[in-house]
Order: structure tokens, then C-alpha cells, then sequence
């Protein structure tokens, strides 16, 4: 059984682990927004890539959601003395042998997708994980103040505070997805859109050329998970993007946001069983939806809403 | 008064600092050797600049005599577990810290004299830092039995055991000195040329086109010290060096090697009372020379140092 996956950070990473428990024997290929990359200091930082390295390989601060358990921050903390900016952004020194891995391999003339495969092989993830594309495309959020910050700044330094007025991505129009991506999301038995940010992570994978369409066109059923529990983001500040975008935060405006196939993405939803009522609007809409309690506190209870969605499209092995 | 100063690492910074405390109210320029230099896990080093600027800046681990004092190796441990090789290099977190900085300001375009007086800035050394030259003239070994290896590969992975035939540097017939570099040598009242690894380091910094010829044509006087004592290095491997270009370890021998004015570079040698015997052979050549205890134990024994090596072209004040 083949399950291919679209996955921001944490709830993404989430989300993979528990589908990885639940069906241990599939082959699941991860699809990885990266358009929070940047180049920092000289090297390039890949969240949502090493997120879901570290959580996938049992290396993750489980608490924090991201980044490497045990970490400290020697480096950061004398880096700072050097007065060059950023200091807002956590570096912490185990998680830098990662960037500086990535960063030999890149400079050295391999693209992502490869230095990817080649860094997984370290934390053993159990899944393949893909970058969404092996080019540099970066979320920049424009201001409704006219800034132009990388989406980074804007989230982690002025935690999504500074009303949005858009959000672009750099190199976009002569992006390619990565090698491997379009064949995972074609040949896929069924793929999930995970409880990840609708905008900024899942958006920002689709507005490469050529994976929304490769979604509209799979055979494979197409189910997503809602990141929203009793109208909020269960995590992380969604609400800020979608309210940038002009949709509402809650279970069935992000739904209606991915849109239904053909036309959409998706062909099945499930929310949380405090937004049943958004399932059931979307049922009498000739959707496939359905509610369970979509808390993702620990594996197993993931694993189970794993196969919640894949029920819903009858994917169940 | 102004003096300038023709530095490796660990011998040259220590000679510096004591060359500080010696003339507080100089105007001291350090030209660094940067033919050590590499891109390591995509980031830059420079291993003599750093140790000038931790030497001068009191930061330095004392005992080493390069690198940080309080350093540990958390990112460094972390990333072998990458197996991408170059385990062999220490890479402190602290030192990192530097690496990194010095990467961003270069990858923001700035040329690396830019780069090294903004770092300089947090150290305060108290003289002017100036790299040789702002183009990557790296320093290779051709070892006796075939292999090109980066010189620090030779120097620390291998301990310069490996029988080396020539030390090449790498774009060597385009590099020019670093800005202030040439003026530093004519401008100055006395120039300097320190305890240093007269092959690798000094003999690095005399390899840039321009840099000999104004040693060879500056109005001021130029002085040596001698690295070896009792015919032996102090410490590092400078005879492995020295055997390799057919030079005899030796304080006698070394100084010919550079040579005199206006053939040569230096117009006077000071040398260990061990090698007493150098200084009167050089003497007899017309040379100024002399001996002193040359052992730099600690700041007011290297102040005498320098004093003793002024004083022999009369450029004590």
C-alpha cells in the first residue's frame, strides 16, 4: 500500500508518525512544504524537513514539537555577541550538525531532494521524505504596513502579530517539484493532507507547478485532516494566514478553501468531533466527512486518527 | 611609531600580544597568513585570523594556544554522527560561532579584510587585523607519494607526517594583497616578521604577488625572530615543512632562506641563546643579529622578546 503525505512541520510530522504506527508496512512518502527555508549565517535551515527528520527518527523535544531533544545553545548565545541580527531565531547547536550537513552537501553541488535522502539516512524516518522542490522557493509575508519579511520573521520574531496582507513565494513561477513528487501524489493508493497549516505549509506546497493539478487528476483518493479543533488552530497561528487570505478559521471554511475535487484538492475531511456540524454540512454537500476527536496527544491516538481519514475513503488496509 | 607584523597563528599571535604590551601607543598592523584557510561543512575558517583575534582578545584557550577558552563540541559531536569525514577537525561551538558570522558577511558580499575588521570589533585586539589578501589562496601539500591534500588535512589529520614533495597555493597568479596591506609594509617605522612557520605561513603571506618585493623596498628596517630553539621547532611541525623544501631545520638555515636585503627579506635575526652560534655566522655576513631567551612563556617575557629584536635594528623606542 502506497500512502503519500503533504506535510508542513509539527502537525504534519505528527500526523506521519502516527500514520508510520498504523500501518507499518506501507510505503509512505512524505512531501515537505519547504518554503520556510532560509539561508542562515551562511547555511540553510529546512523547519519543516528537519522537523519531520527528528520527529520521525525519535530525536524531537517532544514537548517543544520541533527541534532536537537535549539541545542547548552555545553557539547561538556567542553568535549573538556579534551583534549581526536573527538572534530571534533559535539555532541550537545540535540541530546546527544538521545544517551544516545540509550545507556541505548543497554547496557541494547536490540538490535537496538528494541531501535529503542522504541526511534521513542517519535518523532512519521509516518513510521517504521529499522536498516539496529541489528550488529555492521562500515564503515572504507581505505587511499590511508594506513590509516585505521572510515568512520566518514574520512568524517566529513578530509571532504572526503584524497583520498580513499577502504572502508570496520566491522563484515560484519557474519552480519544478522535486524529483519523485508528482510520481508519489500519481501513483499513490491514497494520499493525506495532514493537519497542517491550510496557508502556509499545504498552500505553499500546491502553489508549485504542477502538484495542485497532480492532486486533482491521482486515482488515489484524496483525504485531509482539519488543523482546526472548536474553531481555533490547535497549534501554531494558522488563524493570522487564513484571516490574510480571506478565509474564515474554522473546519469547514478551511474545507471549502482546499475545495472538493475535481475542481479542489481533496475529496474527504475529517474534523474534530467539537466541528461535527461542519462535517455534517459538508456531507449534505456530497462530501465524504466524518468527526472523531482529532487530538494528536500521542502516538497511538494518532495512529487512530490516521485511520479515522483513511476510513473515510475507504483506504483502510 | 608604526610597526607591522607578518603572522601565522599560535606563534605570531603570541609574539603580537607581546609586542602590545611592549608599545602600548603603537600603531600595529597584523598581516595574517590565510593560505590555512578552507570551506568546512559550508562554512568559512580561518584558523590564524581566529587565533590572532582570540589571542589579542584575551579569549583565546591559553594552553592550546589556539581556539577558545571554555570550548566544548556539541554541534561537532553531533554532526560526525552525519559521516560526511573531516571528523578529524575540531570544530568548537564556540569557534563556530565565528565561522558563522564570518560566513554570513561574506555570503553578503563583503570581501574578507570587510569581514575580519567587523569581527574584529568584538575582540578589541588593539592592532590592525588585515587578512594577506581577500581572494581564497588556499594552501595545498603534494605529498611524496601522489596525494593533494588541503594543508590542513596534512597538518592535522595526518600531523605533516606524511612526506610532502611541495606545498602549492591555489589562485595564486590572480591574488593580490588585501587593501592596506602593501601600505602597511612601506608606511611602517619597523616590520616584523615573528616566531611564525617561515614555509607555511610566512612563506604564504611572501607568495602573494607584491608582498616580497615590498619587503624586499620598504624604507623601514625588517626583523626576525627565529622559530626554532636548539635546532628544533618550538612547536607545530616546521620540519616537516622545511625538509620539504630542502631547508635545514635550523636558525642558521631558516635565515637564509628569507635571505637579506635587498636580495632577501629581513635585514636582522634574532635567534634562541641556544643557536648563539647562528647569530655570530650571520653577523660575520654583515647581518644584524643577536640571541635572547626566545621561549614566549608568557606576555612580559614575549614583550622582552620583541624588545630584544627592535632593539637590533635600533627601532626601539
Amino acid at each position: 500500500m502506497k500512502i503519500t503525505v503533504l506535510s508542513g512541520g509539527v502537525g504534519g510530522a505528527r500526523f506521519a508518525r502516527g500514520l508510520r504506527a498504523l500501518v507499518p508496512t506501507a510505503g509512505i512518502t512524505v512531501i515537505a512544504n519547504t518554503g520556510d527555508d532560509m539561508w542562515l549565517h551562511g547555511v540553510r535551515v529546512c523547519p519543516d524537513l528537519d522537523t519531520l527528520m527528528y520527529t520521525l527518527g525519535d530525536a524531537v523535544h517532544e514537548e517543544q514539537g520541533w527541534g532536537r531533544r537535549d539541545e542547548s545553545r552555545r553557539t547561538s548565545d556567542d553568535l549573538a555577541a556579534y551583534g549581526l541580527g536573527w538572534e530571534w531565531f533559535t539555532l541550537g547547536d545540535l540541530d546546527l550538525a544538521t545544517h551544516l550537513a545540509r550545507t556541505e552537501l548543497l554547496r557541494g553541488g547536490l540538490p535537496l531532494s538528494q541531501v535529503t535522502a542522504r541526511l534521513a539516512e542517519r535518523w532512519a524516518p521509516g518513510v521517504t521524505l521529499l522536498p516539496m522542490t529541489d528550488d529555492e522557493v521562500e515564503t515572504h509575508v507581505l505587511t499590511a504596513d508594506g513590509r516585505d519579511l521572510h515568512f520566518e520573521e514574520w512568524w517566529v520574531r513578530h509571532r504572526a502579530a503584524l497583520p498580513a496582507a499577502r504572502f508570496v513565494q520566491t522563484n515560484l513561477a519557474t519552480a519544478t517539484p522535486a524529483p519523485g513528487v508528482l510520481a508519489a501524489i500519481a501513483d499513490a493508493d491514497v494520499v493525506v493532507v495532514p493537519p497542517s497549516n491550510p496557508v502556509v505549509s499545504v498552500g505553499t506546497i500546491l502553489a508549485i507547478p504542477g502538484i495542485r493539478d497532480a492532486l486533482r487528476t491521482t486515482a488515489a483518493p484524496v483525504v485531509g485532516i482539519s488543523p482546526m479543533i472548536g474553531g481555533a488552530p490547535v497549534r501554531g497561528m494558522a488563524d493570522a494566514c487564513l484571516t490574510a487570505i480571506g478565509v474564515e478559521t474554522s473546519a469547514l471554511a478551511v474545507a471549502r478553501h482546499y475545495g472538493r475535487r475535481p475542481d479542489g484538492v481533496l475529496d474527504a475531511w475529517l474534523v474534530d468531533d467539537r466541528d461535527a456540524d461542519a462535517a455534517h454540512a459538508l456531507e449534505s454537500e456530497g462530501w465524504a466527512a466524518g468527526s472523531a476527536n482529532t487530538l494528536m496527544t500521542d502516538v497511538p491516538t494518532t495512529a487512530r486518527i490516521a485511520a479515522d481519514a483513511l476510513a473515510l475513503v475507504g483506504a483502510l488496509p
